[in-house]
């Protein structure tokens, strides 16, 4: 189909750049208990050994760099501000690889969260376009970390949304959210319409605080 | 708990105004079932009669300013490029009263939907700034008018997601949004999140082709 190889998801080395965040942590647990290789990054390499350590079930701990090195699919969970600054310094490691955008602009003030404006329409696209040799897909936005790091859940009532431009690509990532025991990985589109799917996570904090939950998405009648 | 009166969802005179399109006819013909007294409203009064004696369980239809005058919720249902200046010329006769904007601003192109920019940050923004005298709230925006106008189809998979800035105006929206068979009203945020609401009807079309479905939303753990 494509001129270039999609990797499978089996075995795939899934590498996790600031992944000793919530977010980054909860998807390192989930993944290496489905049996995926996982190596999480850091900007400080004893940083990412410790989380790797404190999460267990085989997860590697390295620098960013090294990470973005070694893992076959790179999940970009660091906070918004380091976004861009990350991305383009590991422009060349990230070269031909998959980059899983799951990054959300969000401003918080005291009537809760909201969309920050993303020049390029999205955190993703920002991604697409600092990396044109990668092929970028965004996913796993609104799952709660609460929940990827609960040892009490077993599963998660979820729909992770995947959009990108590249049909084996999304279909790959499709099939590694479905990893996570109760997730469906669902298309939802172009990366061009990424940027509310972001910004939606503003309105879950919201649906959060007013129904005290953990909110999550279903797609209906697929 | 508010100085202006909150009317309840029952015997309330629902007015569409646009309600000649699918989506207007839909929510007229489920509100209708429902009990409520529902009135059509089109620029064309007698485009309006005829939509809503095709409709029946007691629909009428009037002209738009008339639908707005005699209606006690009025439900804005027209194309996003009609919108400013159907709202803005019924400012008088919408004063007062609750404004339920469920517009899109959508652009489709051969690669599917996308979100239209708005100045204001929203439809429902727009509304707001619009109206400053009525109480808007933002919902209905997911709703498929093909399952909506089906009669054999008896109850709908999908969470309403309701939005707006006052407690006691989104509490009666998502009442009256439960009024239709399977459907819950969900609160979803302040107006100024509404944006990605409305440009997630760009991610539905897209799920809605690759799954050849009527997608709607679920929202989990409430």
């Amino acid at each position: 189909m494509s001129e270039r190889e999609t990797p499978s998801a089996d075995g795939l080395v899934i590498g996790i750049l600031g992944g000793t965040g919530d977010q980054g942590r909860g998807l390192a647990r989930r993944f290496a208990l489905a049996g995926q290789p996982v190596i999480i990054g850091s900007r400080i390499c004893e940083r990412a050994e410790a989380a790797a350590l404190q999460i267990g079930h085989g997860v590697r701990g390295l620098a960013n760099r090294d990470t973005a090195r070694e893992a076959g699919l790179v999940i970009a969970a660091v906070p918004w501000e380091g976004h861009a600054e990350l991305l383009s310094g590991l422009a060349d490691e990230l070269a031909g690889k998959i980059v899983v955008d799951c990054v959300n602009p969000l401003g918080f003030d005291q009537r809760g969260a909201y969309a920050l404006p993303v020049a390029e329409g999205s955190a993703a696209q920002q991604a697409a376009a600092l990396l044109p040799g990668s092929r970028v897909v965004a996913a796993f936005h609104h799952v709660s970390a609460v929940l990827l790091l609960d040892p009490e859940v077993d599963a998660i009532d979820l729909d992770v949304l995947v959009l990108g431009d590249d049909r084996e690509t999304t279909d790959l990532v499709q099939a590694l959210a479905a990893r996570i025991p109760g997730v469906r990985g669902i298309y939802a589109g172009r990366l061009r319409n990424c940027g509310q799917i972001e910004a939606l996570t503003a309105n879950l904090v919201s649906i959060n605080r007013r129904y005290k939950a953990h909110a999550g998405l279903r797609i209906t009648d697929i």
